[in-house]
């Protein structure tokens, strides 16, 4: 049985992490004990107990961790990733830390600077659809954020195919459950704030940005991004609208999709003017893309959702660590 | 005092109606009893008695209704209004029924055929900030739709001081709570389809959509509006994005908006890079207004709140019931 | 591969056995089309295709079904359950149809008369942790309301070790999510009427009582038991009040459930002044339970928990069918 | 113009004090800056400015304030009223600082020290209904905390009238919804936590109980009480559970709160077997009470729900004003 640690284990990402590899065939959980500032939930008396070492190379070593993931703050990440990486584990980063390939794009859109600038150049950028090799490869696989997981999925295939008149630009207008924001309590995720209310936040300055611009190859003058805080627990929608030139119809639209994802097992297509909801991903690895297309006007609107805590964050990673570790890609997931 | 009529008095719209009146202090309601299909709520002994009567001519007359609320659905109003009229009231009517000048475009949208066409030459549409002075003097009124008020009051400064780079289009992506459904029971509307959920619905083809073509000025081809079902009780917000040409600032912006509705009892703008939620309208009949604008791309993007029950019906019929009968505007609604 | 049909597939309760069954490892489920009036959720093309035939008798013994699930109204199940026995499959019957052993109590609480009243007497009452070596033994299983469900894992221990003093009467006071009023829209679980909301039904005269007092050995002039609707989708918590004599301590309370469950696979025990909350047990078939006690006045409180629709409903129906077909008992379930 | 100052504005009882005495005829509020350790909501521009000064004894009499809000943790309470007394103002204090005679009862549920019990002797407890002449003369009234306002306006007419059977107990199930913890962020009513969830807190040993106590007249050992926090923003519903002796039929019982109540402004009454639900009082002052009775066994049931910012906290402490100031007692409250 392979051995994969978890910092940041009672975060919201850490336990959905923990949630699915107590699923896993081949995985088995080790907690590491880094920080514990934060509460637990009240378990029941004889509930299943993981083991638990402090977050150290030692333990890494002792206990044998083929790979680590880091649900942690960004910071948090770039202290560990060097020392993980370096007690012999693989690790697999849900932070926006190593994101980019540069220090200074971080820079940029973190406002603080990187402390493990050295790591950038050898981490994988881990979205397996499109870097499915390279990940194999990897020592260090940078998670995707939640954002751009659902966007890419839904941009990348038409800006490679030229559908898109990227004169016009093109909107994704995001909206995401609160369990994005993390388990930290604050005034903005508290019951009473969110509870009968959408909230606009982070307009055309979102972070998660430059991971979009990055994978699809947008440039950053086409694309108006902004997020809207939505009253659930989990799930993201994103609605995408451009102006296509050479399309004729949504089937072809489809079609391009279709041709992308025909063996992907975590891409769910819908039939032209059918659209996924949130609810058809809730707990599950996959991403749904519906289309919509007015031939006449040449208006497109594509709706993508994702978990954000599954394909968005601790089921992406878990397909991450199969790919890193030679293990089928869906085990664990389905 | 004077009296005013209510037809659907237990729907959402009806229901909102009867709240507001009861703190009008000019104007008492009366329920005219239509249909009898729908349940009533449990109320305390000795609750708040309204006059009630069948919906008929006679009662209109009797009851010396100087305005009637049509808060029914489209093919109820065509047969009520010319009735109500003839009676001698006023009729503020709250469905899509008399929206368009022309009946063509009713049937286009609302695939039936108007069955009270001779009405719509002389319906005004009630939309206060833009259509006062018409307002004031109309026996017939056609309350906005929800999307619409939002989207028009967000769109039409803008498009008149032409800062809008109207070949790149303008995107309205759009969310409602659920009571702008109506209350009548469907599965679509239904608790657990709805909590935990984001749905889109009508992608480019919503029946609104006229709407705000007709007051903004906006062609269709340039408009990409979507709605989305949100798990909230009422209230919208809708996120607008467009390209600006000629604009230097956000300031500039948001400055079109101030000498637009600079004595507007019921537009609330915020300052630039802050968003009002839909939170900060609940229960009243205020529009509240937001932008961002990155000058260097040209990119815009407005946010604009309501309540779907308040300022989207019920608000806005007492607004213009206001107007038409030569009360002070904001009488009961602040 | 066992196979087993599914009628009332699109309701909650039949969509829930159809999720769970999806993940059992040596049943497949067949769906049996019985009334098409409900609709079905839009689905991502290819999605996963399950046998869907007509329900009756003829499809039982060409699809050799092994047992069928009735996910439908008692009037159906009262109608169905004969048939499918005849035409040689097991019944795991989810309505109230045939929880008593006599038709009066059906006719009081149900107010409608028993159309199978033959089945009666061979009916098991499908609660395993009582009543499993007689399920084993079964050919039609009635499977228990979801409130007497944890209502009688919580009060036939005690009932049972006489602790309670019943001379003082014993109170139930259940909260549930909206699912358990199934998928038939209704005003009373549409979303508006719900959200933000809680709602008491059925006081003193619910018509699971009788299956609480017929399980836990209660009186029904002991027993006062209220509902009321929770604004959430899936859960139910019941907080049981009574006064005890010859009890010492919280600890000997929880030494009773201790003894009584120590080998059940699906109750879960918390510490004294520890308490399941209703996430505790979602997407689960587990019931937790816990005690507080105060031993100077002789008042104790029990707050249990259950998922509606998996142990208290689709997930203890699995959990019948696995018993009555010799599968060991938490397959498909864990 | 009379002039009222708040202290904790910022809270979610402060600012429910300025919503409503945005409303009221004749008192205007002015802002009392103590801490400001809290965020504030973003407003409009030009949205509605209150006077706002350092909460001295200096700015109570500059501003001339009549009376000071003390919407406070109970620490700051029992700092600030004696100051505030000394300024000249009159004070209603909302947290639990004042609400018992003795410091000894305080100390024992507060879990520390009173630091001003000089003040306990002369303190008010401001239930209207029941202490009415006392708070007209009153200099320092405690405005009563939420469970308690509902479960003794449910209680203590049936207590004084005799027709609970106390020799078996009295169980007051009490839930809540989210605004009654205030609006410090905490873990426990964080979105994610609370969402789609129902916890049982405080069981047997809430705070809250001493003042039921107190006010109904009921014995600790008599009464179980226990709270349940609601995925709701705001609202209380308990369910009260008694045996009574000589009582013949609901109406009976109805007819002890008719006698009560039936010149209370703010208690509604239910026809026996309609309940209120928390909708029904959402925003208001008013307390619902609706009953149900069985004969033959003695079983009652009585169902009360409040707003428990309105009634519960800033509602009835403007009651409490109103009846200090000589204003009459319902103004700005209908």
């Amino acid at each position: 049985m392979t051995r994969a640690g978890i910092v940041g284990f009672r975060g919201y990402s850490g336990a959905e992490l923990l949630r699915l590899l107590d699923h896993h065939p081949s995985v088995k959980p080790v907690l590491l004990e880094h920080r514990q500032d934060s509460e637990e939930r009240t378990q029941p008396i004889q509930s299943k107990q993981y083991p638990r070492v402090p977050c150290t190379p030692e333990a890494v070593k002792s206990e044998q961790l083929a790979v680590v993931f880091l649900a942690t703050p960004a910071d948090v990440s770039m202290e560990l990733a060097p020392a993980m990486l370096h007690a012999g584990a693989k690790v697999v980063d849900l932070s926006g830390a190593f994101r980019f390939r540069d220090a200074a794009t971080y820079s940029r859109w973190y406002h603080e600077d990187h402390t493990a600038p050295d790591l950038l150049a050898e981490t994988v950028y881990g979205l397996p659809e499109f870097c499915r090799e390279r990940i194999r490869g990897a020592r260090l696989v940078s998670n995707p954020g939640c954002y751009p997981t659902a966007a890419n999925l839904a941009l990348q295939p038409l800006v490679a195919s030229g559908v898109i008149d990227r004169t016009t630009g093109i909107v994704c207008d995001a909206k995401s459950g609160v369990s994005g924001a993390g388990r930290k309590p604050s005034l903005k995720t508290s019951f009473c704030e969110v509870t009968e209310n959408l909230t606009a936040y982070s307009v055309l300055d979102h972070r998660h940005v430059p991971e979009i611009l990055m994978v699809s190859g947008i440039e950053e003058a086409e694309l108006s991004f902004t997020a809207q805080l939505l009253p659930i627990h989990r799930g993201i929608l994103e609605t995408i609208y451009f102006r296509s030139h050479g399309l004729s119809s949504a089937a072809e639209l489809l079609e391009i999709y279709s041709r992308c994802y025909e063996k992907e097992p975590f891409v769910r297509l819908y039939a032209p003017g059918a659209f996924p909801d949130i609810r058809s991903v809730d707990h599950t690895n996959f991403c749904g893309i519906g289309v919509k297309f007015d031939a006449a006007t040449g208006r497109a609107v594509v709706v993508t959702v994702i978990d954000n805590l599954v394909k968005g964050a601790a089921g992406q990673a878990i397909q991450n660590m199969n790919l890193m570790l030679g293990i089928p890609e869906t085990e664990g997931l389905l």
